[in-house]
């Protein structure tokens, strides 16, 4: 067989943009940097997003939408972001057939409307906490774009909250980074992810406290999955964000910030990839179980059919492959680079023994199982390897992950994986000299 | 009581505009023209995306994303678009930190970019039909904006499907139009639509067909809810999307568009809402019941808890205001303005006579029922309710349209409603003559 992507070991840059095209996720926009993103690639984001949008529900925020346009006035507010964004951001010049008195940019994040509105809507402690979030596209030029890791314009939610007291912020925050995000990358991509503290020097500009959950990829790299920022009083005082108390007086809102983005899919893919493809994991699936006619034959796309229906009706999301006029293995190489978690194959053969053949892409098992058996079989898996991937993923992290003692020693492991330092070997200094050998403190 | 609403007979615009800052649906944007859409608005948004997305997935279409800036360039391509799209461009001339060697645009729609894709992504007739749509923000500039009804900035699904023959094409506009837009306002909005064909002269530019859903407002006013578009093979041929055919042969395809946005949520404002505000369908409210506490009392929090669970368990979306220390009046005002269809009152009196008072805001009525008896109350009020608003909107519609035999009646009675004549008496220059007199021809 042809070989269809490049070897992970070989180059896995190089075999990351072979998924993404093979499995037909994403395409490079006609603007350098941006990307075009498939219906297959859509669906897998598509489920990421409602299942955070309920668990950010459950935690009590409520939706709301902002212009896409923003002043240029706005980013010169808070000067510390108009360095750290200013050759990030795409200028609107020209609208309405003529050229604006004030340039417009397009939102390289919301944080500064929101803030404005967020300091008209809060007027008493009654008003507190106000806890939103945000859906949208947003634009920072890419130097040196990668699909769904680093895009031009990408698509995120960001969570904007304000509350009266330190403490409740504090909890806030720490409530999303729990049960919004290392929850949900754990849970539902079957992520191991590190959660903790970022050091200083990493922190978002503004915040008092930044916390990150952390993922090894399959070339033992780190990818930030997330972030949750306490903002102090910072923020609400750059906005005026204040609120009356109950004992009277009026005082600076406590905020937080946090927001996670289509680079989560780039993460998935480098997680759970293998050199045939990408794996998803079942309870991410928009496709769970795809049921194929291997070849015409007596009976045989009914007997499909009847699967894909008593799956269906035990809850499973299944589609129907019943294009004989295509090559099988065609097929059968496109579901594995797709990722789809079980392939239910029925073909005359099979059918006479009164049998499908039941292929698990992510233990890579294929066998026989008597008709009456396949839902219950294709249930069972779907529920062991969705825990499966997680623990594959689990212990590739351990296998590549150290302790050390000393920041050279940390150094030294950090060529090839990751490394676990006690700080205190660490520190201010240690972590400048890190940064100098391009090693970075990732996670506290 | 203080006037909360301009009243609509007084004057509708600031009627319409006056609910939408009350029940905080939105608020105006920092750049002229652009709105910041409320959690209060956005969660009508949001389910009324989620029922049609969910249309169009029944449709068998499947959502993708395609960039949001467009290289100039494709907007010369169909000479026809540039006409009509040219002033009302938003253009991107500087990113990075410099001067673009081409200008971007902000797309105005995707269509030229979806075309461009789809004629890479089909090649022979087993890719067809390629069924896609697309959730996103788009920009057009407006020199005089309204709140969700003609915003620079708006939020919209468009569809673009690409097939083998003009019949396939053509019965899937038709679908879409008749299950996806007519159903989803008749079942859903509980507006009645008047669907039909557009004229020649009120096409869109390259379609062969135009179909519309077209709704009466409050001040007897139309509002195209929806749009449906047959373009031949004009579209394929601008982009060359072709395909082979099982019987050899290469052939440009024939493509449909559709495509409805956040302008229904102003015409859901403008058919139901009365001089006290919104009022919301009850299949489609965020909130379809409010449990609110009237004041403090003996068991009366905790009566007014067991109503909200006992609610949930029967499936409705309830809400409990438990606010004792803001006045009730203002409370009730404010779910009156936000249209949410049923509240239940747990105050101190009623409940020593064990029962609620149940207030219903689409028929206006107010009655005490016993708590037992509340959940049975409640679910059968949103049933009929539904229906109710629905059958008050076709009503006034039927009372505000006539049936008259010439051109010059039509103009006359078009002042104060909509009438029906037959096309044999209007024609192209009947059209023109009316249009001259700012009527329309909304629908054949
Ligand atoms: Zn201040
Ligand atoms: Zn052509």
């Amino acid at each position: 067989m042809a070989r269809v992507l490049t070897p992970r070991a070989e180059d896995f840059p190089r075999w990351y943009q072979d998924v993404i095209n093979k499995a037909q996720l994403a395409d490079n926009g006609p603007v350098r940097g941006t990307m075009v993103i498939r219906p297959t690639g859509w669906a897998v984001w598509e489920r990421m997003q409602a299942d955070m949008d309920a668990r950010i529900k459950a935690a009590g925020a409520q939706n709301a939408y902002f212009p896409l346009f923003i002043p240029e006035n706005y980013l010169r507010r808070e000067a510390e972001h108009v360095e750290g964004f200013s050759p990030e951001l795409a200028v609107v010049t020209h609208a309405g057939g003529k050229e604006l008195s004030e340039p417009l940019v397009v939102r390289p994040t919301s944080e500064t409307v929101i803030g404005e509105f967020m300091a008209k809507w809060v007027d008493s402690y009654r008003d507190l906490p106000l806890l939103l979030n945000q859906w949208a596209n947003v634009v920072r030029w890419e130097m040196r774009p990668r699909t769904f890791l680093r895009t031009t314009e990408f698509l995120w939610q960001e969570g904007h909250t304000a509350h009266a007291t330190e403490a409740d912020a504090r909890a806030y925050a720490r409530l999303i980074h729990k049960t919004v995000y290392e929850d949900f990358m754990v849970e539902l991509l079957a992520i191991p992810v590190i959660p903790g503290r970022k050091t200083k020097g990493e922190r978002f500009a503004g915040a008092t406290n930044t916390m990150t959950v952390e993922a090894m990829m399959g070339d033992a790299k780190a990818l930030q999955m997330g972030t949750s920022h306490e903002l102090g009083q910072n923020f609400a005082t750059a906005f005026d964000i204040t609120y009356s108390s109950s004992a009277g007086g009026v005082q600076h809102c406590w905020t937080t910030s946090w927001g996670t983005s289509t680079r989560m899919v780039g993460g998935l893919i480098m997680v759970h990839g293998d050199d045939n493809g990408l794996r998803l994991p079942p309870r991410l699936a928009p496709v769970q179980a795809q049921v194929m006619v291997v070849k015409a034959g007596e009976g045989v796309i009914e007997a499909a059919a009847r699967l894909r229906d008593d799956l269906a009706a035990a809850g499973v999301r299944v589609r129907l492959d019943d294009r004989a006029d295509v090559p099988f293995g065609r097929r059968a190489v496109d579901a594995e680079l797709q990722g789809v978690p079980v392939r239910i194959e029925v073909g005359p053969r099979d059918l006479a023994a009164g049998n499908a053949v039941v292929a698990r892409r992510i233990d890579g098992t294929k066998a026989p199982v008597p008709l009456a058996g396949v839902v219950a079989e294709v249930t069972a898996a779907l529920e062991t390897d969705q825990q499966r991937l997680y623990d594959d993923a689990l212990a590739f992290r351990e296998a590549h992950m150290v302790d050390v003692p000393t920041l050279g020693d940390a150094i030294e492991a950090a060529q090839t994986g990751w490394a676990r330092v006690p700080w205190s070997a660490v520190g201010t200094e240690g972590e400048a000299e890190a940064n100098g050998k391009a090693v970075t403190v990732r996670c506290l």
